[in-house]
């Protein structure tokens, strides 16, 4: 159980989330935040009340943007002596840095990074299943007591998270290879874009799309990250200056003796390669709701009415759709449709399709 | 109308659903390929009767890979001199300049690039609707008949892609840009995850999957598109590598003055803000599937048996879902269901919702 009062500071995306998602829970939470109307918005929505400065929290979440994260952090762990406080930057080596150089007590602190977040920042676009499914780091000091570490462990429990124990450095080097160098790719694949013609844009298919899509994030939320994180980013940045320069090479010569130049395949299936075998260990390539929710896969013949008669019967077993998607190729005649339910619903749903005649994929 | 026969040289992925497309159209194709095994596939899947050497084809289309494009297509313009040809290859340029030195008839030659694919290749993973609502790019030569035009055009239309007419230089420029270079990002960027430990990678979100999706691509496919169009390539990835030398710099003197050295906000904040304006110039961010059919949104309330309704009255209309897409947030009580029907059905099936009570979103 969450031992509340829960105290959030700064209520954009995150601090707002986890506001409505332990409300969920019957838990309270005060709202704090500089901008009033940030605050105001946040407590409208239902992410709690706002503070009044005489609660005394059990447990402060820290929501700022990551250049305060340590600030604010020692700040409460003053105000506050008998609080475990938290922060959600998502960088962490730095934040315990500076805690330690400020001599903040470290018993009562565990740095936390919930892997979430949305292409919109601000309390407007929060959502009490933000984190649902989704991983919750936790990265204890070598000081944080066994009950402050608990203590934000049932909180990311609280909010649907899977809590997830590492060390800063060995987090900070996570996600610099999985976060900030592909954010720094998409970007400088999407610059590109703009001195191209219309006319070419128009030739932009989904794998473009697909590369670029994070790179309409805000630059005001990524420039801090980058930076704190600079450490960490720098073995993967050179290593990809290295390879394309090595590319230019080839190029060059492609440019100027022909496709079949000395070593341009080589280097260029390298390249394709290289790329192949990376992606091909990363897990769960369907995505995150994968987690959130049970998929059942079910074939449906390509005909008026199917979709229906199908999702009926879901209805008639009470089961709840989450989530749903249909793939068919035109040349074949059945679709896969992916229904995606609360786990617990997965194996009765399967059951009652399968009885009632409908081909379940396994 | 397509005046057949139409022969089709090179039965993978885009020969065969060449010829899946324009079967549903009546036009029997002609198969021919190096590999007796992917000719008889392509046929048995339907996609034309197999070359006897013996049929005169007004129109030839060559499906090879892009390194053999061109001798292919100087092969068959000679072979059949009364025939109009095209390819399929992804590169223009290099097709036109071998054509032009090789002294090819070019009146009766009209390069192609239909935007379609697949991450899988062959004829395997063929399909009819593979071009529907695709751009189908026409780059004829200074000589090129306006009938052999008219011809190439016509196939295009047969296999529902919309055509579009560029310079070959024009082509390769644009593709350079949204097709080639983004292949490259991605291909580094998930080259990075190779030494990266399997807990990292669990904290993989949806960004890292989709910026390296089309990573997973056959090298063997990219090599020679990349080797080819070496001299339209080469001036982004220049830039890219002095941007990203750029960035080295400030990483270095973040790691080493810490985040607030001189000038390492404003590298940062460039690159982001940079791709952040590139992506905006992306046209219709939500993908092909827009264009290839029609879309009708309705608010579906979140309780069992919605979709159930939603569905049985889409069938009761007789109209086919050709694809479905469900969005919803926690806090809200309503999802958005995204319905995808052939465009002639999409107001009937409008206003047929809305008949029923449905709240249909303009």
């Amino acid at each position: 159980m969450i031992s509340g009062p829960v105290l959030i500071v700064g209520t954009g995306l995150l601090g707002t989330s986890i506001g409505l998602a332990l409300a969920e829970d019957g838990v309270v939470c005060v709202l704090r935040d500089l901008s009033p109307a940030a605050q105001n918005l946040a407590h409208d929505l239902g992410a709690g009340v706002v503070d009044d400065g005489v609660v005394q929290p059990a447990l402060v979440i820290v929501c700022t943007p990551p250049d305060l994260a340590a600030t604010c952090v020692a700040a409460e762990l003053e105000r506050y002596p008998n609080a475990v406080v938290t922060d959600v930057a998502s960088v962490k080596g730095v934040v315990e840095r500076e805690l330690r150089a400020a001599g903040a007590d470290l018993t009562r602190y565990v740095g936390s990074h919930p892997m979430a977040g949305r292409e919109r920042s601000g309390a407007a676009a929060a959502d009490a299943d933000l984190f649902a499914g989704r991983t919750w780091v936790l990265c204890p000091t070598a000081e944080s007591a066994p009950s402050a570490v608990e203590a934000v462990r049932e909180v990311a429990l609280g909010v649907g998270a899977f809590p997830v124990t590492m060390g800063t450095d060995e987090h900070d080097a996570a996600v610099a290879a999985v976060s900030h160098l592909p954010q720094i790719m998409a970007s400088l694949t999407a610059a590109q874009l703009s001195g191209t013609e219309p006319e070419a844009l128009g030739l932009a298919g989904q794998g473009l799309r697909d590369v670029t899509r994070i790179a309409a994030s805000d630059p005001m939320m990524w420039s801090p990250i980058l930076a704190v994180n600079a450490p960490a980013l720098l073995p993967h940045v050179n290593a990809v200056v290295q390879q394309l320069t090595e590319l230019e090479r080839a190029l060059t010569a492609a440019s100027t003796e022909g496709p079949s130049a000395d070593g341009v395949m080589r280097t260029l299936a390298a390249l394709i390669e290289n790329g192949k075998n990376g992606v091909a260990r990363v897990p769960g390539k369907h995505g995150g709701a994968a987690r959130r929710y049970a998929e059942v896969m079910v074939l449906v013949p390509d005909k008026p009415g199917q979709l229906g008669r199908l999702f009926a019967e879901v209805g008639d077993a009470g089961i709840n759709i989450e989530d749903f998607r249909l793939d068919h190729s035109a040349g074949a005649k059945m679709g896969v449709a992916t229904v995606q339910v609360i786990p617990e619903h997965a194996d009765r749903l399967a059951r009652h399709l399968d009885d009632q005649g409908w081909k379940v994929v396994q």
